[in-house]
């Protein structure tokens, strides 16, 4: 199905929104203002996104100094951080969400049924009009061989980081078939990427000693314990259900660590991630029983995990989300620091937050693994290469190496049935097109293929697999959009990506007044959260056996920030 | 143990309260200046509760004339009623707690885990000294035969509602032995008294046609369909699981009624307010079915069961409440009114909440059923007493007949059980004392038990039963202050019930700013809401069998409110 073929029949057509929620999206514009290229029409330049957003965008990025002063004021900065943080929050309408994706209308599984993921925009019944296939669609994301386009200025830490972060909420159903309505996040931020998703799973990690996870010594450094012998899931581990665990041949399954992520032995990056805060958990647990004698194992368990929990969001914020902003304001962690905003209420993720996470772009072809080019494929199941090469030496060579760039035409061949999916995921759930979304988020309605990106060749491969950029699909339009200058996502994704981060974030119990004291985390706990910043802190206080100073950053080392 | 033998000994010890929440209950008053009748003390009176306690409940419940007129204003009532709901939820703090029941200091599990009961103050260790046993304490409670003392203004729907209602969302552990830590409550005010516990429950219960619930007609008046035939559990109920049914007589089974709740079988006032919303719910079905021909037995269902449960928080708010406070200012269900109050957060029920919610002394020892004289244990599990009196008749009985009065040495002999659990329950989870919750909600603590209750009787027991007014149970102390000229509940119970009350139910989403509105509930569901105040709308329109014009009230017929 291509655009010319379907032109003819479809021009006029427009998709009925369902009515009772109150929220539909505006008219789709007239399909004949649509067309690239067509003679006479005012084309706007892709981010050409009116005034108010460029103003709020070119006040941020700009005037270094100004915002380095302001921020040096404790209470200034403390009202900046709230007023900026507010300000990316609402420009999305905050939750409780009529809808999610259990009925197209309001009921009471769809209000408290948080198994059903939830969803911003009513359900859009026709999905097929002016659309190519599935398959031709993700064949827009496709990277030539040996053709990775770099991104300006992020390293391949941070799509490492992001999976990882990331997969502790937005969490999807784990057994095939999935139901793409539903997910088994636990939805408020608990690092079940390292203690589980259960109670059961857990007591199985756990040392049940000084209030450690289970752990081993290979190669002078820390790592999870083996899951299998011979093959076979060790009994200690029965509740461990790693995904895809039958595709493996005995030789994986032995390489496999015992995590609580079913996905911990997935890409090697997840990997690193789950032993480097392994290994800071069981840090900060002997830290706190020198410093708590009398403290029991449970007690000092429940405590250490508390630490790393506000530790791991205070990073998120002020690393990685202010790497992604590159605002010259930088974002706090600030608990005590934001009011009472309207949007505090319960976390609940939405299809479109899921989708908007997939990432694959930013995974070039070929890694930087212990200084050897490695081809991504590889490095899929590969858990013995961390005690071969190093927690330190590995971090560091994601730090070294620059990301792909987000966007049409890059993400590798093999992971192009990954994108396939997210389109066929969004459709299947009936969203509201790129458009609608643009419109929903305060963004103006583009009207032409070239407002979405300058790539002449994605502008006309997009121009052939839908009618009108009315008829894009969400997914491909979060991909497609061009970042601003100095940005890394495309303005969509930014905006969506940042209200629904920060509005999660933000509403984790262990940022609230009555729990965010030393009562909760001890005074040295308190001292650590407010000292750690970034990644870098967490290595390299947890590398004795490399003794290496290494450069660690989700920013490339040429780039400011 | 009285207080005779045990005061040497305990002179002055003072009992350990944990430190690390930051919420430590303030220190005991030294126990010599406590003893009832000392020398020279200047003894306050019951009440005398501090003077801006006094004001405030001055100011509410005088000037009748002034705050009729201000309510008469839609601005100004809705500021009023903002600003005097937020006086009242703001007397405690606001959730989220740093602790739950299940451990003694603030953990993960502590934060999020909501089947383990929450908790506000911290727990103390030493339960024993200068207490007797839980058996002795409970015999503060027992009400001389035949003589009920009465409530001055309540009628017995008082307690029927009150039980019904709060079984929604107060919910312990059905299983034996139970763990008083623990709760089986969805917390978000379901109704889950009609729709079951579960889906599963809720599937047995539909009748999967027109949006309805399976009912049956007897004696020409709707009622839930039979749980039992011959003593066993109908196939189509296998999932329902009634409270004590091995302990009934295969006629007492084959009376049961299928319904949501397992305990709605128990004493027949809940089975009253059961089946009355039963009809209600049917009858909106029906109604929506003939206004909304084009929806499935599914969209009518879900859309009934929210319009239903609008309506029960309306009616909680505009006469339940209302009834209790007593006030010359009427709270309204206002959800587009409230503002966005800090205390606006996930609900969590308290280990405190469920205790204060056990008025055993409200139900007098006989009760009128039909027009007879009935023993109160013989109303339990005769719930084939409803088609045969007839429902309005039954709720018009309760609301003739005076609730008791609540208080000490005023709870049926046959209930004296339950008054020993409550206090057996205050004990195991280690609860601060009266005291410190009085403290704690901004009361003076009291220093002398003339100063609990004028009744001398009352106070020569609680002198024997406790060494000091400081080590007085909070569940006995609630039970026994005097309450307010006017009022129905002692002053600490009144204050942490509507605390309570207001913040577990403004927060349901059902009354969220995206969600109450006619895309929701439909026009005509909004103008059933809105046109819905009291039970007595909701009885009227349900009795088709019945053609009289009934009181029903919880407020008895000689009082004004």
């Amino acid at each position: 199905m291509t655009k010319s073929t379907e032109e003819g029949s479809l021009v006029g057509q427009v998709r009925r929104s369902p009515g009772p929620t109150g929220e539909v999206p505006p008219a789709r514009t007239a399909p004949s203002q649509t067309v690239v290229g067509q003679p006479g029409a005012r084309v706007r330049t892709p981010g050409n996104d009116g005034w108010r957003n460029h103003a709020e965008q070119y006040f941020l990025s700009h005037g270094d100094a100004l915002w380095k002063a302001a921020q040096a004021v404790p209470p200034l900065n403390r009202f900046l951080n709230r007023t900026i943080v507010n300000l990316a929050v609402t420009k999305l309408p905050a939750r409780p969400r009529p809808l999610s994706t259990i009925a197209p209308y309001t009921s009471w599984p769809a209000l408290v049924d948080r198994t059903y993921t939830g969803r911003h925009l009513p359900p859009v019944e026709d999905q097929e009009s002016g659309r190519a296939s599935v398959e031709r669609t993700a064949s827009l994301f496709t990277r030539e061989p040996g053709r990775t386009k770099l991104c300006s200025r992020s390293t391949v830490l941070l799509p490492y980081f992001a999976q990882w972060f990331t997969d502790g909420f937005l969490r999807g159903e784990s057994e095939e078939p999935r139901d793409p309505r539903r997910n088994t996040s636990t939805y408020d931020m608990d690092v079940n990427q390292l203690y589980g998703l259960n109670p059961d799973v857990l007591a199985q990690l756990r040392a049940f000693e000084g209030g450690r996870l289970k752990s081993q010594q290979i190669n002078g450094g820390e790592f999870p314990p083996h899951l299998c012998r011979n093959g076979k899931i060790e009994p200690e581990f029965s509740r461990l259900t790693p995904v895809r665990f039958d595709t493996l041949s005995n030789e994986q399954k032995d390489g496999l660590f015992a995590c609580g992520s079913d996905r911990a032995n997935g890409q090697i990056g997840f990997t690193m991630m789950t032993v480097l805060f392994l290994r800071e958990h069981n840090r900060i647990a002997g830290e706190l029983a020198e410093r708590q004698p009398r403290w029991d194992d449970e007690r000092l368990f429940q405590t250490t995990r508390l630490i790393l929990t506000a530790m791991l969001i205070k990073i998120a914020i002020e690393e990685y989300v202010n790497h992604i902003a590159n605002f010259r304001f930088r974002f706090r962690m600030d608990p005590h620091g934001l009011g009472n905003p309207a949007w505090h209420r319960q976390a609940w993720i939405s299809i479109e937050f899921n989708l908007m996470y997939r990432w694959h772009s930013l995974i070039p072809s070929t890694l930087q693994v212990g200084g050897q080019e490695m081809p991504m494929g590889q490095t899929i199941h590969r858990s013995p290469l961390l005690p071969e090469v190093g927690l330190g030496r590995l971090i560091a060579d994601a730090s070294e190496q620059r990301a792909g760039r987000l966007g049409l035409l890059n993400t590798d061949a093999g992971l192009g049935m990954l994108e396939a999916q997210s389109i066929a995921v969004g459709r299947e759930v009936q969203l509201a097109s790129y458009n609608d979304y643009r419109a929903y988020s305060q963004f103006p309605r583009i009207t032409d293929f070239r407002q979405i990106t300058a790539d002449p060749a994605a502008q006309q491969l997009l121009s052939e697999v839908y009618r009108t950029p009315d008829d894009i699909d969400l997914f491909v339009g979060l991909m497609a959009e061009d970042p601003a200058p100095g940005a890394i996502l495309g303005p969509l994704l930014q905006r969506m990506e940042s209200t629904e981060a920060f509005s999660q974030m933000v509403v984790n119990p262990l940022l609230s007044p009555r729990v965010f004291h030393e009562g909760t985390f001890t005074a040295w706990g308190m001292r650590l959260i407010h000292t750690t910043g970034t990644l870098s802190d967490v290595v390299h206080r947890n590398i004795p056996e490399e003794s290496e100073q290494f450069f660690i950053g989700m920013a490339a080392r040429q780039t400011a920030r």
